[in-house]
Order: C-alpha cells, then sequence, then structure tokens
C-alpha cells in the first residue's frame, strides 16, 4: 500500500476502533460514546470518551487529521527539522502542514489500577518537512514493582524488534519529558517518547513507520493485563485520598508542561477534546508529606529520573 | 514615617495579621497555621493557612520580601518601566531587585460562598524603578447579583477616593487579566487589578500607596460580609458537583495564565506557598452543559468580559 497521508490517517483511524473495544473488554461496562468535530481552518476529529465504567472512571481515544496554513511559530520551529528546506517561510507562500494522530488517557477508578497515557503523531509541511513521534508512559498511584517491570520489558521489546538503540533512547527522553519540574518529581514511572523520527534517522521512514505502528498497537494489550492484575485489589480512604493528589499531580504536568496541550490551547484548539486528558476529580493539600515508611512515601521515593525497571 | 522597603514590609506583615485575625472570626472555626522560609538566595517569607473550617475549606494568606541578583528575564522586562535608566543591565554589574507582598486565595466550603482572592505588592530594582500593584477578584460558584453589586460597589468607593479613573482603568484590566482565554470566560465576575503604579502615574508615588494600603485593607471586611450573607444557604449534590467544575477552572487559569504563578515555577520559588491557590478539591467533566434555565446556565452566562455590576 502507498504510504500518505490518507492511509496513515486510516490506519490511525482503525487504530482507534481497535483500542476502543480492546477497552470497552477490559472495562465490561461503559461504551465510548462518539463526537465528530470539525476544524474550520481544515481537517477535524473523531473523540470518544469513555466514562464511570467498571473500571474506567474517565478517559479518552482521540483521534484527529488537521491541515492548513503553518502558524508562524510552527513553521519556524519547522525550519530546524532535519530535511527542512532552508527557505520555508521566507519564499511568500505561507506554508501548509498536515498532522494526524491518537492520543489516549484513561483514569482508573481503583487507585491500584494505574493512569496511563499514549501518543502517536504524523507531522508533514512544505519544504519536505515529515516526521513521526509518539510515547506511552504510566502513572501508577503506588509504584508497584512487578508491573512496572512488565510495563517496561513490552515497551522494551517493542524497541528492541527495530533498532537496538531506541529503548535506551527513548526510556531517557520519556524521563525527561514527563517531568514535573517545580516537584522534582516525575510523572510517574516513564515509558518511551520520541519525535521528529524519519528518514534522516538511524533507520528508512519506512522503517520507522513500522516501529511507530507497533508502538501504538502495544497499548492495548498491555494496559489490558495492568488491569486485569489490580482492578479487584482493595482500597480504603486513605487510598483515594492519595490518588486525589497523584492526579493534582497529573493536572500540574498536563496545564504547566505538557507540549500537546500548551501546542493545542494556543492554536485554538477544541479544547474538550485536549482537557480529556484531566482527571474527573483531583486534588491538592497544603505541604503534605506521607507518613514514614509508608507506602505513599515509598511511591514518592521512586519519582525519579533514570532507574532501570527492566 | 520614612517610606523605604522596611517600612512597607512591616505594614504588610500587620495587614497579613489583621487578616488572618478577621478571618478566623468569620470562620469561627479553624485556626491558621504559620511556616517560615527562607530563600537561599535572599529574604523568604510567612506562610499562613487555614484548612477544614467551618466556612473556609482550604486557603492561604502569604507574606513575602525577597532580593537578590534580578534574573535576566526579570531585568530585561524592567527595562520599560517607567523611570528605568536606559543602561540598566547594560553596565556590567547584575541589578538587584526587592519584592514584597501579600497573597491569599480562600477556597470555601459552601458553593453559595464565593472563592476570592487578593494580592498586593510592592517591586523595586536598581536603576530607579520602584512600583506598586495588586488586584482583588471574586470568583462565585453562582454569580449573585446583590453581591456582586455590592463587591465591586467597595471597590469603587476604595479606588474613588483615590482616583476618579482608577475604578474603570482598573475594573477593565482586571476583566483581561482574569480571563481564561481558552475557555472563552473570566475567572469570575472580576473586581480590579493594576500593576506599575508609580510616580510617573498621574498622581505621587505617595499617593498611590495610599490607594494600595486601602485595598489591602478592604479586603477583609468585604469577604466577611460575603461570608456572613452567604454562609449558612443550603447546598445538595448538584451544587456540589457544579463547585467541583469550577474550581477545576480556577485550577486552569492559575496554572496556564496566572503570572505570578509562573513567575513563581520558573524562579524556582517556594511551591507550597505557590499552589497554596489551587482547592482541595477540583473535578472536570468531559463536554458539561449546564440544564436550559438552569441557576449553572445563568452563572455561565455572566463570566464576561465588560459587565457593569455597579
Amino acid at each position: 500500500m502507498e504510504i500518505n497521508r490518507s492511509s496513515i490517517s486510516e490506519w490511525l483511524k482503525e487504530l482507534q476502533d481497535s483500542i476502543c473495544d480492546w477497552l470497552e473488554q477490559a472495562d465490561g461496562g461503559a461504551k465510548f460514546e462518539e463526537d465528530n468535530w470539525i476544524r474550520s481552518e481544515g481537517g477535524g476529529g473523531r473523540t470518544r470518551i469513555i466514562k464511570e465504567g467498571n473500571v474506567i472512571e474517565k478517559g479518552g481515544v482521540l483521534f484527529s487529521a488537521v491541515h492548513g496554513d503553518a502558524p508562524v511559530f510552527l513553521f519556524k520551529e519547522q525550519q530546524h527539522s532535519p530535511g527542512a528546506d532552508a527557505n520555508l517561510g521566507k519564499v511568500g507562500n505561507i506554508p501548509q502542514f498536515f498532522a494526524t494522530g491518537v492520543s489516549i488517557v484513561i483514569h482508573p477508578k481503583n487507585p491500584f489500577v494505574p493512569i496511563i497515557h499514549m501518543n502517536i503523531r504524523y507531522f508533514e509541511m512544505d519544504g519536505g518537512i515529515k516526521w513521526l513521534g509518539g510515547g506511552i508512559d504510566l502513572t501508577p498511584h503506588y509504584v508497584n514493582d512487578e508491573d512496572a517491570k512488565f510495563f517496561h520489558s513490552e515497551l522494551k521489546k517493542v524497541c528492541d524488534r527495530h533498532n537496538a538503540s531506541y529503548y535506551k533512547k527513548f526510556k531517557e527522553w520519556a524521563d525527561d519529558y514527563f517531568f514535573i519540574t517545580h516537584r522534582k518529581e516525575t510523572r510517574g514511572i516513564g515509558g518511551i517518547f520520541f519525535d521528529r523520527l524519519n528518514e534522516n534517522n538511524e533507520m528508512s521512514f519506512n522503517k520507522n513507520l513500522n516501529f511507530w505502528k507497533e508502538v501504538g498497537q502495544s497499548f492495548a494489550p498491555i494496559y489490558t493485563e495492568l488491569i486485569t492484575r489490580n482492578k479487584n485489589k482493595i482500597f480504603g480512604e486513605l487510598q483515594k485520598q492519595w490518588a486525589l493528589l497523584r492526579r493534582g499531580r497529573y493536572v500540574e504536568f498536563n496545564l504547566v508542561y505538557d507540549k500537546g496541550t500548551k501546542f493545542g490551547l494556543e492554536t485554538n484548539g477544541r479544547v474538550e477534546s485536549i482537557l480529556m486528558s484531566l482527571p474527573k476529580i483531583a486534588g491538592w493539600e497544603y505541604d503534605f508529606k506521607p507518613q514514614k515508611n509508608s507506602e505513599e512515601e515509598r511511591t514518592l521515593a521512586l519519582l525519579k529520573k533514570g532507574i532501570n525497571w527492566v
């Protein structure tokens, strides 16, 4: 099949369908509701939201494909992309861009089930620019070593099948990206993150595309396993309160640092789709300190860069 | 009394004491707890937090006075301040700054009691710069016309006693400042906001200082009145859920737009003091639409710039 923006978009829509099926199965109760939206400047999206399920409290699986005139900051940023024409943005015409992707955030009910995020995106712009980006990261309210090992090992397997250097590189990138600078804490146990992958990297574009597709396909089986392992664990008031505080940190990361959120809000994106990533409820307590030797203290101590989970 | 950084700081500490007394009285239950902190680069603060009271769910009244080398972005910003030496930052030495202020955010339990915020600040920097800034704004979960009129009328009285143009000017400034651009909503019903007031404005520095002090002193009686009027109103599940969503918006404003929060997080300020402004709990619901002709719908329709509340 020819690889072009439309074949990539179609593939992403099928991925969205498949992930929604997996998640409805794993939840066993709630069903996704769909909103189709149109971007007046070009393109649109298919937002799917699930809520108040047996396992999932609030979550979304979003597809979008948008195009049009590139905003100034966007084409300025791309001038340094590999393959970019040196005259980009200097030739009188406004460069055209195209961006398509699938984004997921799932907030579970049970504090022992982790929050998960996945995004894969494809970007094209006049002047010879095209690249792939993506990432998956896990935010456990309570870090469970076996789950962390499982999560990272699965991602490592996906990476290793395509390029021996990718897991190490993209795991470090995730540690740096999913970092709440003002708290000096990572958002969770990380995962992988990569951006601007294209034919100028060590592999051809098509080989990178295969890697990128496999990242997308790895999401549903990995998260389903984590749900199955943890969904029936008993929790009480302490765990609920702690989960609220961890979700407060999630909100801080998304509103202060997340590039996708910033990009969306600054380019007049569809607010309800962008902010579907926020939890149903989150909490803040002044200068909260967990009890000595508690599970909460142990989790806090593990929200650091550079831990080898595999 | 001579007016200098130390006399202004001392006055602010007394204001903090007085406001804490008023709020403890109005709450009738909880007491403030105090944290003194030191900034390693110079200065420090006195953070006072109140929680789980009869009326107040979570709140803070913060004093700080910090000084030291001005960060590059700060002195660049100040080069255009009225009175600034044109050679500022070009003379080899790092300019020294001094900043002191009182900041308050109070989140009440009862959704019929509004959230309130007040900040007054004094800033000095080498190169002839000194100015006053401040603001008060009100975020009702449910807009009550009589309360809104009372609130704005009291602020107008304070302004009018000092300068006939201030209320109009500073009310508009608040409408613009306390605006959640991506939601196309104001944070609440506004109030007043002003920045960089000094001797180059239409009044002398000392006259502006008197105005500024009165703004600070107006806070406690105004909020006490709003508490008294509303604290015993009956509310149910609907009002609690709505209040969560309104607090979600408050979080969005503070983390995405508020300049004080950004400044604090970017200059490695004391995180727990900066983020005391966030509510105990906040919520998000995908694409929430209030019921037709409900009180919630009415409030949303009033979160607009340019309403004359007086």
